[in-house]
């Protein structure tokens, strides 16, 4: 691709200063570009390598002096950078378009324009898939499930039935979206399966990581809000509810009918119990056990999970542990001592 | 389906209190029920919405009094409503049954009255299936596999060769079953492989959650019990034995050789090392790490997990550590005052 | 197969002592091994069971003293009696060779002499395949993805576009490689996807467990190196640096950017923050917390990771730690009137 300045300007945008003819056929690092590619300084540590690079164009902040190359001026650089990649990347997976020959289309199903499936892939009855949807190879769609367009699953994923995807959806491969949920009624000493007759809602913009699951709810709806990101090898159980802009990193887990609202941070291999409320921006650190509702803009960490500033004095306390009991024994005998005396003098 | 009351009561178990010819043609709870459903009360708290139900009956304990209408008596309301739920909902997951044209079958594969095989199946040589087997889109069974009557794979499951699953089992999307077990020797600074050469027998009732991955055996075979639950990417290893009517939450992990006896329940994140026996009726805290064998009904948690009383008072205290390390050192300071005089008297 | 103990000792390694022409059908425990069989003495504790094991011939370490029977001496016997194992183990998952007819091979797809492509196995575009490559059936390898000779990939797996895979791996039934990278740029409240151009290379001689998810990098490479062993249902985020004959239990969760250094040891569910590096011959117990990098040649454990005698000692005090805040609380009244006699005298 090869794109002029001003052009690209309008596509990312942002303001030009200097020569928007300049032409544009790639992105680099401040230190790796090479002429004919577009730059950016976000951080001013790099700003030292802005005489050097070899970049065409870069893009600023808007704040930022003028430079003798040509810029491209805007709120926020890296994100314009981002951006930039994307337009210039050759998108590495390529999608063949069409349905392909081997695929297994149910009765009724609904394809929008330019759908892709791929090989092998199973679509079951009254499905409905929007525009440019694309299913890889080996992708099963269960019985009216809906996809939104734009919407683009890796091989092998399984979205099981009546699941509602939202657009623009990235859903990772072998994840699993509408298995049941985990629920039984003690019969003696038997559990009895629950059947969980729900569903699962993602809504727009979100991402399941790879081998990731999503349990459908037992009634109602599982739900992901939009704009969550989720990364590989979640477990997010039946009737929780994910607020919007979430990120949630791998391995964490996710109980029962728990509630997350609006731009939580889960980080790795975090627990979560089932039947609480994580408030909006609470931030929960790798591996927290979080056993109660944490009330909104709160980072908690540890197990049981804290406010973030008791965890860190509790672990560090903790290093000292063994020496603090050495020195209660050792204080017990000198008060012993102390006390004898005393006691003599009564 | 439509249901007199009296037939319903053939089916769930139970007697008929009042008019057995009312015809029942769903389920509801006892405040959205409308007529023609029938409801149920186990929690004495709901006594207070019996009057005003909409529902056309009403599954009761066998010792509640008499209702204006038609009930249904039964040691277990709430077991009895679960069993009305699967009977009246329609199964959401169809099953369009045969043989799918794309399924590959090996040499010699047996397969009982009435089983479905899906798209892209794969069944190894002389793998046995028994009546009313379902394995769902792109499901992988290995050679000399023997599956039971009514058991369910959802899609997408991988089961390797030689495993033995009982009947009634359900097998959740993505979960692996029979895969290596993960054993070394070490030879210099490599590890050379030990084959794992055993199996995995799951027995009748069990159910496997999505993503999870049982190993096979070293030798022998690694075991899952009757009625034992399994939830999603659970990792159990080599040579584990579970008993019966166990609850394994999701992402737990068991190492190799370890026993975990009848009615176990760990709940999620939980993980077991090796070579340990977690006895009859135990119950493992969220999160805990077993580090060794637990006598049979005992609750443990934390980590290393303790007799989960005990580990409630070290958790507890463990939040006034950092006061408690304050106090010893003001306690120090002040034991140094009382000596210092206390030596001048020597 | 039915091999002369001469001819087993060169395949073996290793020196025979008596009748090299015995010929060897299998392989066997001391206890158990019948005539025709091969068996092993590794530890001494199994020396009583010499004189009355079935075996035909008995592998033995170099300095052990003669025995009666026809003996093969070699360095390592059970390393040695493993490698028989392997030799005399029909392999137990059948290949059948040759390119399934419901494969889809891309375009300009080069597969090496003997390789074996199972039923439903898709490959994209210019793939190469070396020699003797197995995809079992359902795998998905992406376009220009290379995999080295005799490597083995279980059903199911997807190993994405542009990923690199040296010779002789075994990579588990639904594992994943080289899905996105979990990087975002905040704009606003959103999260904008940070694109993941990089790649995964993994080594000659490596195992992938089942349902493992492997990242590839944002940019460059996430890599594991060769002979490393990694169990199911471990994370790998992109721009990891994992190198030789490390062991990865199960559960294990790497962050992005982590260099694990060669013959590293992390056991079951252990988590990893990112940017850290973790010296070679580390070994990090289970369930373990590390957040900053560690030196070579440590053993570390708990949550956050101390050195192991440290994490220890302090589990060990955790247990007295309710009764230690008890004697604190005592000590605070005796020193109480231990002062107030004192203060009195003042």
């Amino acid at each position: 691709m090869r794109v002029r300045l001003d052009e690209l300007a309008k596509r990312l945008g942002g303001e030009v200063a200097g020569d928007g003819s300049v032409e544009i056929t790639g992105v680099g690092g401040i230190r790796e570009a090479r002429p004919g590619q577009i730059t950016f300084l976000a951080n001013p540590k790099y700003e030292v390598y802005l005489p050097e690079t070899g970049a065409s164009a870069v893009i600023l902040g808007g704040d930022h002096p003028d430079i003798a190359k040509p810029a491209l001026r805007c709120a926020n650089p890296y994100v314009a950078f981002l951006k930039a990649v994307k337009l210039f990347s050759a998108d590495h997976v390529e999608v063949a378009g069409g349905i392909h020959p081997s695929a297994v289309i149910g009765a009724g199903v609904s394809l929008g324009a330019g759908a892709s499936i791929g090989p092998h892939v199973v679509i079951g009855d009254a499905a409905v898939l929007g525009d440019g949807v694309v299913l890889m190879a080996g992708v099963y769609v269960g019985a009216r499930t809906r996809i939104g367009r734009g919407t683009f699953v890796y091989p092998n994923a399984v979205i099981r039935e009546e699941v509602a995807i939202g657009e623009r959806v990235l859903i990772h491969a072998g994840a699993v979206i509408g298995d049941d949920g985990f629920g039984f009624a003690k019969d003696g000493k038997c559990y009895l399966k629950i059947p969980q007759v729900g569903n699962v809602v993602i809504e727009d913009d979100v991402e399941i990581g790879a081998n990731t699951t999503i349990d459908r709810a037992t009634t109602g709806t599982t739900r992901i809000g939009r704009g969550t990101r989720i990364d590989n090898l979640v477990q997010v159980a039946h009737n929780v509810v994910i607020g919007q802009n979430c990120i949630i990193c791998a391995q964490v887990g996710i109980s029962g009918s728990t509630e997350v609202c609006d731009n939580v941070t889960l980080a790795g291999q975090a627990g979560l119990v089932g039947h609480i409320r994580i408030g909006e921006n609470v931030m929960v650190g790798a591996q927290s056990g979080v056993t109660k509702s944490i009330p909104p803009d709160t980072q908690v960490s540890g197990y049981p999970a804290q406010p973030h500033g008791v965890a860190r004095r509790i672990y560090a306390s903790l290093k000292t542990l063994p020496e603090l009991a050495r020195t209660v024994k050792d204080l017990l005998s000198r008060v012993e001592r102390l006390e004898s005396p005393a006691k003599k003098e009564e």
